[in-house]
Formats: structure tokens, C-alpha cells, sequence
């Protein structure tokens, strides 16, 4: 999951910009796009593993919160957005096979099948919109980079054939700063909640902050600490141990526009 | 405001207690008395230096926050206790003129005006209670000793004769803990809320952690992080720099036990 600035006008209602996308006019990222609607990750997997992927999910609800879950073979996700069809509403795919990304695609309306089951997962561009209405300067935004994100030594929970290491995104900010953001995401439990660690990189097996295992790196000033969000990569990582024959993501930064507002995930 | 754990018999209901200190017979420190009810700070000045010290507390909640305040020259606050008696329900009085300890006191009944006004402010003991009910270990509890307090270069702000730097407490945690104990004590804005700071002393002007200007040093671990607290010691040390002819504190460690449950005083 990415945060590129993009410099293109921006779409105010999620069916629009969904249609958009369906239609064909729309293929960039989606980050700053919909202001104020949740943007979701997500996992498209065969029946047989998505009963273990779900598991998967509830043991390790920081790293992978479920905002919506689609029947086996249907296409749709209503609570999500009444015309939402997961087959074409996203700007770009990637499609794994045995865990390895073999292609990208538009669509998935030659790929569909009758067992496939869909996750949506709620992403970090949520609790960041919040801590920029919080005063919040969040310095990837602010340089127009990606968020940094790395593979920690966090343990996830297996579940069947997904595992794997929790993978952190990383944002700096001084102490009193930090201690606000703590509390502003602690507000959206539903996309990753509070931090999981700050401070020493190492202490989460983080060898060199400057070099981030996705993402990029972004400058942390004199008096900085990092502080560290479980990720919605993680996920992704785990789908790569389980290897199913067939499994298939959103592009990085591509992600699914819902009718979720951001407030609506707020707990407080 | 200290927490030196007493090994005395613990008495339930502070109504008791008051009655017993009112009598003379409890005349020792109250960290562990009355578990799960609010004890408070006090501070007991002349009409015309309250009104100030009112605004002083009204612009620094963190450090001042108020449970009470009398009326002038009534010794009673019964929205904390009905039968409470400021004159006499506290174990020892340390007594100030123009702002310098000159005696202490087993009552005030010799010393009351009827300009006299009391404030009763949050501390600490309350939020310490809800760490360790949210499974964290509070290091000065755990090694019997007063908390650290330093004077920080964290500036209030002042009103009329009353300013001065912010008091601070440290409570070292390893970062999850921190996190765990920043959304804890959030969750308590009349008991000094969440952290001030965390990490480097320096950044708020303290030169040796291993050196607290009040309370005790205490250990910290490999992998912890020093975490602060705005403290009840800073509208003390503000109500020394007024240099009020006469003002009134409880003795370190002996607090005005309340009715007030410490679950009341949590906004969540």
C-alpha cells in the first residue's frame, strides 16, 4: 500500500470514481482521491485458502483488520458500495500463482472464478487523514514519497499456510508528536489502530531505517524518534508463504474506494 | 506527591479514613489507601491569591488539574466527601509564608481564615492504579520507592503571580508498554492525562535522569525509554514563586483521600 501524491483532479464521490475506474477513464493511484472514504487493500483468494486467509486476519487483527468480505464467487460487496464490483473497480490487479506475481491486469473478468472469495482491508491513508486534521505533519506525505515500510521481527500468528513476519510502515515525529498520533490512530482500531513500536529500529529487527524493504526512504530530523504501524503488506507477504495456486491483489497504491467514511471507522 | 508503599492495614472506604486522620489516629502517608478511590494534591491559599492561582490551573491542566475548589473561608468540599473537613482530614499540613516552609501541622484549626480558599488537584496514584490494571509494571511501585520527579525546561504559562517550569514524573516502560500506558492514561485528563515526553531527558531540559530533583531515582533497563508525566509538584513549586504571606499543602505522600472513584474520573 503506497501514498504517492498524484497530481490529477480529484474525484469527490467513491461510485464516481469506481465507475470511472469500471469504465476504463481512471487508471492511476488513488491516493488523495475521495477525501474523507476509507480506501481498502485487497485479497482475492480460492475458497479453500480464504477460510484459512480469514483466520489468518482474526488472529492478527493489527496488521490485517477486515472491512468487508464477499460471499465465494460473488463479485459484489454491497456494505462496501451498493455497485461495487470487484472485478473491475480497481485501477490495477496483480495476479500471483504459487505465490509469485505472474502478471498485471485491468480486470478480472477473464481470470473470475466461482470460488474466488474477496478481503478488503483497511489501509494507513485512513488514520493519516485523521493525524493531518490532528495538526500532524506526516513527513512521506509532506516529501511526496512513499510510506517506508519494513520487514520486522514481530511475529505474526500462523493460521493453516499463512505466516510470516508483521511488516511495519514508518512515520517520524518528535515526542509530543508522537504521543498525539498514538492517540489519534488508537481511534481507528479498523486501520492498524495505535503503533507497535517506536524508537530503536533494531529492537523490531530493523537493520538500517535508511533502507526500507518497500516504500521510500523519508528524512528523520534531530530529535525525531520513528514510530512504527502494523502494515497492510503484511497480508500480502503471508499470501506469498501460502502459495494458492492462484490469489490476486491490487496494484500498490491502486486500492478499492469504498463508501466507508474514514469518521465511520473512528471507534471514538 | 510521593507513593511510598506502607505496610500498614489498609483502610477501604475514605470516609473511614478521613474519620481516623480527623481523630488522630492515622497520621501516616495515604499511597495504597482507599484502593480504587481518587486522592488529590492540595493547595489552600488567601482569596486574593486564589483567584489567580484559579486562572493559573484553568491554562495548565496537565500539571494543575482541579477535583475541587471551596468556597472562601468554607473548610467544606462536599462534592468530594460529605463529611470532608479540609482543616482536618489531611494527615500533615506543611505550612508557607511568602512562599517558604516555615512549620508543619496536624490540623488547621488554629491557623483557618476565612479568606482561605482550597483546591484539590488530581494526582497520580489514580492513573497508576489503571496501568497496573492494564497489566503494566510501574517500576517505583515495584521497587518501593517515591517516583522521579524533575523540574523540566517545559515552560507553564503564567498567570498573575504563579508560573514557573513544569514538574515532571518518569515512569520507564519498554516502547509497547509506553504505547499501552500513553492510551491508558489518556484515558484520565483530570489526573494529569497522557505523557508530556518521552525519551531523551535533554529534550525537555533534564541533565541527569539518574538525579530527580524530588523522589527517588529508580532503574531503567536495557530497551526502555523514560516516559513523562506533567506532576502535581509544579503548582507547588508556581505557588512558591508567588511568595503568597501565607499558603497551605499537604505533606508530600499524605493526600486528601476523596470520594471520588478513580473510574469516575475516566472520560472512556
Amino acid at each position: 500500500m503506497t501514498t504517492t501524491t498524484t497530481a490529477h483532479r480529484i474525484i469527490e464521490q467513491p461510485a464516481e470514481l469506481r465507475r470511472l475506474i469500471r469504465s476504463g477513464s481512471f487508471s492511476s493511484q488513488t491516493s488523495g482521491q475521495t477525501p474523507g472514504y476509507a480506501q481498502g487493500n485487497i485479497a482475492i483468494l480460492p475458497r479453500d485458502y480464504a477460510e484459512e486467509f480469514l483466520r489468518f486476519c482474526q488472529a492478527n487483527p493489527k496488521p490485517c483488520p477486515i472491512l468487508g468480505m464477499s460471499e465465494p464467487g460473488d463479485p459484489r460487496l454491497p456494505r462496501l458500495g451498493a455497485d461495487l464490483d470487484i472485478r473491475t473497480d480497481i485501477s490495477r490487479y496483480c495476479v500471483f500463482r504459487d505465490g509469485i506475481e505472474v502478471a498485471e491486469a485491468d480486470d478480472l473478468m477473464d481470470l473470475w472464478r466461482d470460488d474466488f472469495v474477496s478481503f478488503v482491508l483497511g489501509c494507513s491513508f485512513s488514520f493519516e487523514q485523521a493525524l493531518i486534521e490532528a495538526g500532524l505533519k506526516v513527513r512521506h506525505i509532506e516529501q511526496g514519497r512513499n510510506v517506508p515500510m519494513y520487514r520486522s521481527n514481530i511475529a505474526t500468528t500462523p493460521a493453516g499456510r499463512f505466516s510470516g513476519p508483521m511488516v511495519v510502515s514508518m512515520r517520524p515525529f518528535v515526542a509530543a508528536d508522537a504521543i498525539r498520533a498514538i492517540q489519534t490512530t488508537t481511534r481507528f482500531p479498523n486501520v492498524h489502530g495505535a503503533p507497535v513500536h517506536f524508537g530503536d529500529p533494531s529492537a523490531i529487527g530493523i537493520k538500517d531505517i535508511n533502507r526500507p524493504d518497500y516504500g521510500d526512504a523519508v528524512d528523520i530530523l534531530p530529535g525525531e524518534v520513528p514510530v512504527f504501524w502494523a502494515c497492510g503488506v503484511t497480508p500480502q507477504s503471508a499470501i506469498r508463504n501460502a502459495k494458492p495456486p492462484i490469489s490476486i491483489t491490487h496494484k500498490p497504491g491502486c486500492m478499492l474506494v469504498t463508501d466507508l467514511r474514514n469518521a465511520e471507522l473512528a471507534v471514538l
